[in-house]
């Protein structure tokens, strides 16, 4: 199962907006490896199987804008 | 239709928290009819003809803890 490396900035205020994205992404474990959110950079990098298109709308129903997204 | 007024206690530190259940929620219209939310009192006031659940569902997409809730 190849593993994709996606991040998106996304507009994060305080760490309980953090933290929500951070609960709704760990629920896709094991399809979702590891998540690694920087409030500092407004960044959320994302290690999953899944395709892209399925974590970018897991993170907009959160609520928060996504201002980009990238496969690395 | 019917509107029902339901009340959820949310965990919402910075308005960003209230701001990203909002938006949610709103994109519900019009079967959510109004939606209320209180920072200070983390209190989430939701007019909708919508089940409870379907409402509770969507707020817990965000990824907030929800406290608790009730039909008022």
């Amino acid at each position: 199962m190849s593993t994709n490396h996606y991040q998106f900035n996304v507009v994060m205020s305080c760490q309980g907006c953090s933290n929500a994205i951070n609960k709704v992404l760990t629920k896709l474990q094991p399809e979702v490896s590891k998540v690694d959110i920087s409030l500092e950079k407004q960044t959320v990098d994302v290690y999953s199987s899944l395709p892209y298109e399925t974590i970018l709308e897991k993170i907009k129903k959160t609520g928060k804008e996504v201002k980009s997204g990238n496969t690395l």
